[in-house]
């Protein structure tokens, strides 16, 4: 089968693999009907992490069942399905908890394992015709049948969930204020997330215009870092009081006001300060124990000044960590079904796989209308 | 009356001062019946703090009602009350949300009061022989008539609902491991409180043989970070896993195994690495914005070297900040009354106010028996 | 001033009554800007409960402070403010627990007081040119100056709430699917409150065409259970299953099918079968432990025959209680200040006090136009 | 293999039947070590259900793996584990949260499954020397090598997860007061769990007089019902406002005070007169929607009379159904190993397979010592 794979940094390749099949009696094989390029896949496009060439990238997958191991208990040949970017067993301690993001079975010595990434497991990606998914009536989330809504089920499997996460993490109640940092996809699903969690006012901070276009057209209030103080003008927004809540979707690389000066914890620490005393924040931005690109020593090993004098006097909580997909993916489902969340509107385009290098290369480049990219490898 | 008055670093002084009364409706002035000298009131004593000469100390009081205001609905002299260290209103927006350690209304400018402590509202301490305390209905726990219990409930004031506050923020189940670094009187209550909640095994880190002697009395683990590396024990005890949950009760003044050096984020970080992927961290142990001692210039000002990669590799949260008492006492309360928790296993010594300079300079001083004093300040 | 008077069943007249002053130093005196015709009040109107003439009516208030009590902290003359209809001290076990509709203080010998209502203290009701505000500080919610969205957060004080407790009961979380039984004002909030939830999809089941069109309007999907059998009808609509959640908002004066004879427990037999498995019922729908009027001598002491084994072996449960209106004012207030919620869509008509007696009349008679009435005392 | 056939009411047999085996990839077969007779047994021993000749009993089942399906990852033979009566899927909506005992896919047309119960789906009872054991990964819970505690896990299949379940409904929390009604294996366990929950003060409701001592033997308050009005004695015992919260351990074979008639609604009624405004019920008693054998046609099929008006006027609120015992089971294992449980002491006797119809009758003429008996199949 035709895939994306990874060559060296800054060059993917579509390819001749070979074709995935049942390994285990709980297995399926599905024909990908969609499959995004996600903001991670880029770490390794740009060769910052460990990944060795020969990698099939996708994390994001939906597809058709094609192929059902005898130990598969209810997925049928035809079946339309969303797949967690986490693959998990489902009956670990952590799985049995629902935190299927840290699942113990999965990938040996470490707490969680996902498609197409690296040190995440032995599990190729799905930007290719074909997909293996292990434990597969547990991982699979069953769609309507047809191609309806293709590209909100798309989100599905990462994003969607993984903004929700943020919000579920920063406990989103009816009523309140949050502040995102952050409007990328992941960050504009979690304001997105936040109001469909019931907030009243959404702060979404960034610096890229169209991504705060999109934030205001969901209902959000833009906040241009490089035009204002981001911290103080929510917290003056509020009345002096700070946000009830908060979250951050960018993460360690994050940059300065009016320059590009990377300051791994200053997104952290500007939620700090915009949060009100008793505040909760969800990061799902991703931070890592090992940076070698890092501007310090200390933050090369993931160890960054946090303000955590503040963070206590204020009586703030934070939770972290990638999103336990499969808490969440089936509600969100249910409400693209019933025509309530539509999450392709961060969707800027579709293309077929074999555009997929030039995607990749568009999308590094930050190229308008590479943000979101779904490929679909239309295999027969 | 008399009372217990800062005069300088280093020294307090017996001295009379004029006694408390009504000031707003909602008042009541109680005779101090027990009041313990806490471990927060050695940064006040030791200058290393911005108190000045002539505050009276004292934010772990109970005792009896004297006075009551015309507005104060249903509290009778004669009546025993513990009051929590947290002077709160009871109707702020943090309030009504149990946030009482982050009330808006009785600290200008600051979310949150307390009784004879610095920058915390003008509240005189309670080492006195009266008490005036404002929002009395709100604020007031009433005890069973008598003199039962003193030592016990003496520790509803503090430590016993901050040490359990470890514990809730940490969301302590029946059956889960907990670590807790630190065994002064807060992390055995820490610890003492996850055995309440139903923890199966619960591991307490500290130095201190007579400290640890406590800890395992109640059925905690000991572990000497003087001995073994801590972390890597606990790891070690938990089949490789780490614990379920951690509870920090030292704070920014950590010091490192076998020697007397501060690293502020030692016990923070430690925990990162004691605590199982998907745990959770309550931080009760103080870490404070400003730190004019503390071993580096980021240090001095709240930020520390944090292991935030790790942290979030991990997906763990974390809960920080001063006990809401008010959330916990009344249930504390009511183990006490039961004869199901007697927290008085701490108190080392009592004594009559009189020797509130002395118990200060011995606790200063970390001599032995001094470490949780009463004093009773037996007004007529 | 003047006040809404009850005189016999069916005759309420509006009359000069004493000018309410503060009583206790926590009390504040309102003028009354709002105030509403709730359901409830027409138990009272019919003579159905031992009200005693001469009873001032009226709980769903709002207006601006004129007098402030010498123990009343925060608030000041010309402050905005809506009540709960909830009469509450704050402090005490319940109250302290966010269980304010059941305050151990205000009403000697029964959990529970509210404004205007037999048996429920002895609190003067706000249908009225003026309103004494006990526990002041406490009870009052403070409201943006100005008469902007007057009418939505007239409802702040009761029905807006009181809906919402029915989904916060019944725990609606986003993407779940829900059926609310009754369209009253109740019902419509309780449908409006899941949607702010975040529900899929929100079934509303009545009979009366203009109630079902108002749900319709705000995005529920009506259900007119003298056309179809809603239970089965429902769980037709959720592939055979059931809704995930429940709320009852019509109690225990229900009617069957296609009559007017009542079944006091038909809508919670009927719940039992429309919710799924696993599922939860909120319940603010009032039932009573005595009626009179009741169709049985069981159902006169509030003994229902309630499907207790299907309710056990699908494992529902349950929650009930009329609404601790504090839990859920701020956040509904800040819901209408963005802009994302406004409740006034139920609200039929709005009068000066004088026309309070034919309005009760003709609401009694459920004439168009009367369903919801809020009345405008405009004292000064 | 031998095992404990059903072959008419009043009469089981041990009897040669066929030897379980694997029959879907997933499954393991097991060798029984401990299985225990449980009170609803006897529901089909007395010929009160439609359970039919030849089925084989037995849902309190542990033991050691004997042969693995080719589709389980985890599970190797010589494992020793414990298995949940209920059988589940692990991925269904509610197995996925957390809702095992309610699986949608081991059972066709019913929510949940179990092993040896009528109408509980296609799954041999484990009174018997072999078991087949589906989904196995997601079903067993690893117990440590060994024979140590083996009475104590042998509670861990039903009994102590269904009264921690009761416990859990009723969200026991540490301080609270709690009234139990039923103090055989079930009642114990709640009022066991209460405590481990860390309860001040629990009541516990028989007429049984060694029931009543275990139950004051674990730190329990026994309440005979022939001797005192349980609720009104429970309710003067604290202070006139009932108990925080309560649990039925009872069911619809409720026996009114001094006699034998069976009044099915007596225990409910009771609870709700018991417990407190606010307060909140756990109910694990058997409640079921079709019983011959009631003393109503009402209640033959389930709908009994219910004190809806003062459970509702109180605020009550209620969780009912079986236990979903994966919920429990790890931490309850937990406790056991870390020597704060040992849930065996409601052990009576225990016996090899062959006397379990001797077991049976006495058990069901409620003989002492048969109140719970594990059998011993000793297969080699």
């Amino acid at each position: 089968m035709k895939a994306v794979v990874y060559k060296e940094p800054f060059e993917v390749a579509v390819e001749e693999v070979e074709d995935p099949k049942i390994q285990d009696p709980t297995d399926v094989v599905i024909r990908v009907t969609s499959t995004a390029i996600c903001g991670s896949d880029l770490h390794m496009y740009e060769g910052r992490t460990g990944a060795e060439p020969g990698i099939v990238f996708g994390h994001e997958n939906m597809g058709v069942v094609e192929d059902v191991g005898p130990g598969v208990a209810t997925l049928r040949p035809g079946d339309r399905i969303s797949l967690p970017f986490n693959v998990a067993c489902g009956f670990c301690k952590n799985c049995e908890n629902n935190k299927t993001g840290f699942c113990l079975t999965v990938n040996e010595g470490f707490a969680g394992g996902a498609y197409g990434y690296v040190s995440m497991g032995p599990y190729m990606g799905g930007q290719a015709e074909y997909l293996r998914v292990p434990f597969a009536d547990f991982n699979a989330l069953l769609l309507p049948p047809g191609d309806e809504h293709e590209a909100d089920f798309a989100m599905l499997a990462d994003i969607f969930p993984t903004g929700y996460h943020g919000a579920a993490m920063a406990d989103v109640q009816p009523g309140e204020t949050v502040a995102v940092y952050g409007a990328g996809p992941v960050g504009l699903m979690a304001a997105y997330s936040s109001i469909i969690r019931g907030a009243s006012r959404v702060f979404v901070v960034d610096r890229v215009p169209n991504r705060l276009a999109l934030a205001e057209k969901i209902g959000a209030i833009p906040v241009n870092f490089d035009e204002v103080n981001a911290p103080e003008h929510i917290v003056d927004q509020t009345d002096g009081e700070g946000t009830d809540k908060g979250i951050d979707a960018v993460g360690y690389q994050a940059t300065v006001s009016g320059g590009d000066e990377e300051q791994p914890a200053i997104v952290l620490n500007n939620l700090v300060y915009t949060v009100r005393p008793t505040g909760r924040i969800g990061t799902v931005g991703l931070y890592v124990p090992s940076d070698p690109g890092a501007p310090s020593d200390e933050a090369k090993e993931g160890r960054l000044l946090f303000e955590v004098g503040t963070f206590f006097e204020k009586g703030l909580s934070m939770g972290t960590g990638q999103a336990n997909v499969k808490s969440y993916n089936r509600s969100l489902r249910d409400l693209i079904v019933a025509g309530r969340a539509e999450p392709s509107f961060v969707v800027s385009k579709e293309l077929p796989l074999a555009e997929a290098p030039d995607a990749y290369a568009r999308f590094d480049k930050r190229e308008e209308g590479y943000s979101k990219v779904i490929l679909h490898p239309e295999a027969a």
